[in-house]
């Protein structure tokens, strides 16, 4: 498909998303994220073949939340393998809220997933020891293409200052022998890496890594195992937004995956990987413009899962 | 490939299927059932391209259960278009066990999916005035290649018998006003199409129709919406395996569906479409030979929704 | 204490109760519950030493709705004893609503109470084969010294269109088994109960009885067996008013028992029984004006369980 | 009653208590209460006239555990008065185990009620910068007339080793602004509350102050205001006995309030205080011999609420 045909059809999906962001809400739970420009907007798509494609706030640093969740579950699936990580975790779609304790006291053998703060919370605990926070951040910069990526200390301080759920949930995992190792040191580590300050092209890169199967497009090396990426690309589609994954799936089709920071990381397997940025999020904590930028991209580019077409890369110009 | 591979690595799956059938059991809730020969295992895999590869009780009359809520499913979206059937069916899997209320009883709106009893009585009641028993018989018939399926008038006076605990979830629904339509007709149509006697080739002829977007391969025409496949797929993909349905999508990776009877429905996107039925399940309710077996085939011949390559199809002998 | 004293207490507590009635609602769940006056009040006590002390719409007729769970139960442990009716119903206050689900799908084992819909339910399912609803209608009629009791007809079948959550929670407890005879009889014994028609007097009669554990000061027959008065006094106590069960208890200190038809019976104990009726409605489905009245009753009359003086008949005139 | 015959009935009760001490267990989530011995039992019960009847292991020390509880709630009570206290938190049962943090996490608003640990920390966080250990201290042995009482530093150090589940709660509570004091403080005065050493003699002692409505019989002072003794003894009746609590005031009808220490403190209205001592707990966490102890105590000597007889006191020798 020609760059002007796809630009048409990104600059359609950018309008649909503006359309919609007055109804959602920049998240305030955390002071700093409330300063956050509602308005702000931004896509960055990478092609398997090397392509890019963007639109609006671009180079706005955000900070990536939950997103991490999917690079600390990556480093914890090479470190310790598949079955040791699900082993402590689970796989299953919860039904429930990002921050619910609901399932996990009534459901006493682990987390439902590691896409929520239970979860990603116990693979912060397990990461210690293996990993620290420098080793993280380097990953991190590698897996995105991006060196700048860094601590935004403001946000780190902020979240550290509001952080009593989730001392909740750790603290409960602790009583069901859940995590072992200390629990100060593994929320440190998880919120600091909620806090790394990214674009939207770093998460498209993390994407196209992702949908290429691990290769690094960029570099030609394989950096994720494939049967790693075929994990997370599958726990991202089932569990990647929350208790509105299962409609997200349906209607996109791709494995993504959400931040309160208004990030929004999404990847169409073996075609493209995608970063959107607006901080205007929906009831659910999602970036609200996320759902019909994505829906129209799905449908236009046909990059559902299901739809066994790929014109993005096949039908090159 | 060629057939001998194939055949092959079947014959593997099937035996590693053979081995975990002592560690389930036959489904007892309602007597009829409990009747089943637990060793009974039986594997049909239809190929894109026309081959069929077969192994075991694949003759074998089961009753299809919770299998034809992916036909009602399907007639429902085909009926009255995707935003009217999930305007009263949710989308998302409930982390819960497939005869749950709690998540109805506290979650006012909407079951959480049509996968669920709660969810597929829901559309059986908006199936009546659309559809008759008899019109979906011709529905199941015509998508299973199988003209000789008929009710089980055993299991259904069985079930009848023995259906307190739907009633409940009926009736639940009705004090919602999920459902207006008659309950005891909902019911009866909903139980009919549990009771209808299928083998693994009808599951696998279906299978390959959902694989295929819709065309029959059989026919050359298109019997199914595309979008309606797709839809269909993604959420067997999510909710098709009860709160085993995660652990199912990360392992197998193929939109699959099981019932209590012991038969289970699964589908390679573009691929293959495959029924399997042994009676002896899993302490979710799954027929427990299923996921070894899926587990191998998707392995050895790449069915993984993640997983780029065709072997199956894409090399022909 | 003189009568003068007592009716200008009661003048007192009832103007509170009136205040407040504007802040409630009458139940509108069926239709004819819907046609009440919501501004009725009537309020009528009877003392351990006979004197009868009246204030508003006593004469006015009201269905008794919940509070014949009080005379159903009575009735059961008459006729089962103790320890066979509470094999299949339990004791312990839910912290739910009064028609949750939640906790019974979740606690597999029996309904929290008697006085919540499921426990009431099986009560009303023990009883078929014992009693019918003209043996019931008797007993009540008796117990609250009052022969013109009757069947709502209206009520009764408004009720009867509207009984779906009923009968969702009946098939629920026959699909575990706690519940044996025919769910339509039992519903219908069960919704009968709570379809007749009594007034002020009436719940007072049945009051008193109770306060004087068991003994009727009309006739100096006892009715009911002491040890059957102190278990329903105490149940009343701490599962009579739903999930706002624990405050009237500290607030009021009697056992009381609320229905939706705008009735309260109260009890304090070997001094008063006391008959309410207002349809306005709290939030917990209880007579709204009722708590403002009895906590004044409570305080100035001294009818709190942990109060030890008793200055209503332990000071005659 | 003669002091002979409340003697032979305290043997009686006594021998009940002992044949059920094999079924249950020593409470062993901390190491130190695991050091118990299982077939400890002591019962000292002081009645209103001033006279003393014990048995067995009256002297031994064991921890208060959750009967602070009942201490904490009272000087909360006497300091902020009854409404402000109940702003916090509420005063309904709650149908789960003690720990529960379910109940919490859906009903945002307050823990269910002052005798379940998230209610207790609650008032722990209001007390502080109004009451210290030390004079929380003074005050237990003032209420137990028992200067000997002490904090068992091995006790507190195996709990505050042990608190993951109470830090877990606080932090919730935390969360949801219901505690606005410092969580490890609260935490830190909490459980030093919890590892009090007291004997059966002091809760005895707690226990006929609370029966006569604040009037300490041994000076002749009212040491807690009357409405505060009212309210405590009904929150105790409802809520004391954790999800067993129901099912207590019916068989037993007495207030009362046991701890995992295996205390058990029990308050006959207007007649006797009692304390036992038996660390063999039943499956809530309930002194396991309390209830044959009480419920024969109650029997014999028409100790229950709704009973209107009183013999212990009332016919004197």
């Amino acid at each position: 498909m020609p760059n002007s045909t796809i630009n048409n059809v990104l600059w359609t999906a950018y309008q649909k998303g503006q359309t919609i962001i007055p109804f959602g809400n920049v998240a305030t739970y955390i002071p700093e994220l409330g300063k956050a420009r509602k308005n702000a907007l931004g896509v960055t798509m990478l092609t398997k073949d090397g392509r890019i494609f963007e639109l609006g706030d671009t180079d706005t640093r955000f900070t990536i939340q939950s997103i991490s969740k999917v690079i600390s579950l990556i480093v914890a699936l090479e470190t310790f393998g598949i079955s040791t990580v699900f082993d402590r975790v689970g796989m299953e779609p919860s039904g429930e809220a990002f921050n619910s304790l609901v399932e996990l006291d009534l459901n006493s053998n682990k987390p439902y997933n590691p896409m929520i703060n239970s979860g990603a919370i116990t693979i912060a605990s397990m990461l210690l020891g293996h990993a620290d926070f420098e080793s993280m951040l380097e990953k991190t910069r590698a897996l995105c293409h991006d060196p700048e990526i860094d601590l935004n200390e403001e946000v780190y301080a902020s979240e550290t200052a509001n952080m009593s759920r989730n001392k909740s949930i750790a603290y409960l995992l602790e009583s069901k022998d859940i995590i072992y190792n200390d629990v100060d040191e593994s929320l440190e580590l998880y919120t600091k890496m909620c806090s790394l300050n990214v674009t939207t092209k770093s998460l498209a890169n993390l994407g196209i890594i992702l949908a290429m199967d691990g290769l690094d497009p960029a570099t030609g090396q394989q950096v994720i195992r494939k049967r790693v990426c075929e994990t997370v690309k599958t726990i991202m589609l089932t569990c990647g937004m929350y208790d509105g994954s299962g409609e997200f799936a349906v209607r996109v089709g791709m494995p993504s995956k959400s931040g309160v920071g208004g990030g929004l990381l999404s990847v169409a397997d073996d075609k493209v990987g995608i970063g959107i940025y607006g901080p205007s999020l929906d009831e659910k904590g999602n970036c609200i413009a996320g759902r019909p930028i994505l829906e129209y991209l799905s449908k236009m580019l046909r990059l559902h899962i299901f739809d066994p077409d790929d014109i993005v890369t096949g039908m090159a110009e």
